[in-house]
């Protein structure tokens, strides 16, 4: 697949997506949109992609919406740039942050956003679906939707107040601030601060981690447990899914290959495959209740 | 409106309430919850309010429920005070605290607790619906209700582990301690400490932050998509509000106004008003499932 | 009762489980699993446990699963020790460690988690709905499930991002990497690390502020409260609970000591029983949706 706004490349188990238009500070477009679900896509049908890590080309992560429209640019009947016309969601065309956002809080593999310069509205809150931000110290991050006049977007009311606390997402989200780096440690938005040049080393370190220990199917499973059951109404919910997903897993051969490795203390080989041996009842989370079949 | 016990005034964009029984604590009365249900009506339908303070006069921020009425104090067959009848949930008087709560919950404008004092009782899960916290290091916090042979009310058991986490809510709510500001910060239930005299000044700043540089539009529907979307049960209610809403907001004045701002490096001027101009599909959260029109 | 993996003990209002097979590191068992379900059964018979401290003999708190079936050890055809015939969920034999994990959910007591030792696997899922975890700062920590080719179980989905944040739970979850009491302290999985001489003073020292101070029928309303408040989907729920338990408490015998007491400030001596006294209005969380009566 030929991408033209962002690169893709795997190795060593890891999927590397570059954010790629360093002229304009990597700015999100209807293209770049198109291209981030097409990457996610090819990581979770490639089983050598154990880790996807996004970051950015230059010293932008992601500026935000392109904002070459002026005044029209998150105008739907004037900015196609922004607006595609295929996808709606109860009548609207969708959010195109919405839409990256939710293909990446359904990937099969984990994702850690390498957050090495500015993020800033849909460059930080398409970072809010994957599971670890580490950040650069010349980092900067801001929610800046009200003073833009808009409204924050990505699902990000869903996501942000989840990860950093409701008193913290408003307080970003209402000031509209822009904060360092350091801030944003503080609050729980990235995990980790690092001088640039230990940006992308420590993402590897991450995902060399995942890679070099754990079985890629239940890492796939245990992904999409964890956020459905962050979003389940009940721990029955997540005891019900367990149940089924310990006998599966419990019978398959990555369970006897990870017990019998621990006990002969040696490194595991685990044989399954995500793109094969994933078990059905592997929960499909996001569910989406508005578009019917 | 004339108020009894509490001020209300708006000045320079900032509605204050200052609860206002210095004699009792700024206990908690049936008078009070009236009154602050009025004063949050005041602040939505007024423009020039674009961020609420609330704050204690004197020596403390509220020392909970006004428990003048002795060992009866609670009890609803014998407390005029506490409990009016003309408000049922399910056929039970409502809990009078929750009923401040739940109309804080909804408002339209940003609220910041200035917690000067003992915050005790439903002197601080007052506040848990407010969005921000800060306070002043003479302050000191109190989920008592277990000292005093009752339960937690307000509807602090939706807000509070929610706010702090299930184990500090129950740590402090098992144990019914009463805690330092210091403690009240290591636990996130406040994002910041200060002296007394930097109190009003640093709830000032933060308010200026917001209406110095954003949208009052904007700001309002963040507000009610945050706390809707933190009580979501997935990420495609907030897709489906933004997309609605990123549609409106993104052919109306303010979004023109805060871009073209942004690009020709000026101060906004966003001509939209929240009384006039707020898009019907703003959430109108929480939604009660109980009483029916 | 005579258990044979545990033992249980109560005395000074506390009740103490102690995970008791030293010599396999306290491993769980399908026995472990049935004793721990018996003894929280007793704690909240007894109107003598106020508050649940669990903890494990010798050297560690419970080392995970015991893999003393080798390969075989979650293949619930050939691992009797794992799965017991009698409890399914939709089908499939309940998750053994879901099943004291939603059991110790449900507690009336407050429960104190003091790990005295590594707690790997169901080591450590089975903590996470007890309300509070101390750690001794020899404990280690470990969700080893993807490196053994399993899944998280125990409900963990549901309660681990909700103790510590999806980013940190996915962190963990996903490179199974075993850690110390400090990385748990820093990612609030613990709210305290103590010596191993301070750890069970530690613990008392908590239990006895709850059992000194508080009406037993409050905390264990409060508790049910928290709980089922993290879980339901909007604050009117928590605020319909409130109204009708501040009306049953506000009359009952426990609240007109507490005010009393606290207005001739003295202590309190609370006369209703969690065995006799508990409304009925207290809510029964978590609801089981799978298995109908």
């Amino acid at each position: 697949m030929a991408f033209t706004e962002i690169e893709y490349g795997v190795a060593d188990g890891i999927a590397t997506i570059t954010l790629d238009r360093p002229h304009r500070l990597n700015a999100f477009t209807y293209t770049m949109r198109r291209e981030l679900i097409d990457a996610f896509d090819l990581a979770d049908a490639d089983d050598e992609a154990r880790v996807v890590i996004v970051t950015g080309r230059g010293r932008a992560f992601c500026a935000g919406a392109d904002l070459g429209g002026g005044g029209d640019t998150f105008n739907h009947d004037r900015s196609e740039e922004m607006f595609g016309g295929e996808d709606t969601v109860d009548g609207s065309p969708r959010d195109g942050g919405g839409t990256v956002a939710l293909r990446i809080a359904r990937s099969l593999k984990p994702v850690i956003a390498a957050i090495n310069g500015p993020a800033v509205g849909v460059g930080v809150t398409m970072t809010l679906p994957m599971d670890i931000r580490i950040a650069s110290d010349t980092a900067r991050f801001g929610f800046v939707f009200a003073r833009r006049g808009i409204v924050t977007e990505a699902a990000s009311s869903w996501f942000l107040p989840r990860l950093v606390g409701i008193s913290q997402a408003m307080e970003w989200a209402a000031t509209g601030r822009v904060f360092p780096a350091a801030e944003a440690l503080q609050g729980r938005l990235v995990s980790k601060v690092v001088a640039p040049d230990e940006l992308l080393p420590a993402a590897h370190a991450l995902a060399r981690e995942i890679v070099g220990n754990t079985s890629a199917v239940s890492v796939a499973a245990i992904r999409r447990l964890m956020w459905s059951g962050l979003s389940a109404a009940s721990p029955w919910e997540a005891h019900r899914a367990d149940s089924i997903l310990m006998r599966d897993f419990g019978s398959a051969p990555d369970s006897a290959e990870g017990v019998t490795a621990f006990l002969e203390k040696r490194p595991a080989k685990f044989p399954m495959k995500v793109s094969r041996d994933l078990p059905a009842a592997v929960p499909s989370w996001p569910d989406n209740p508005y578009v019917l079949p």
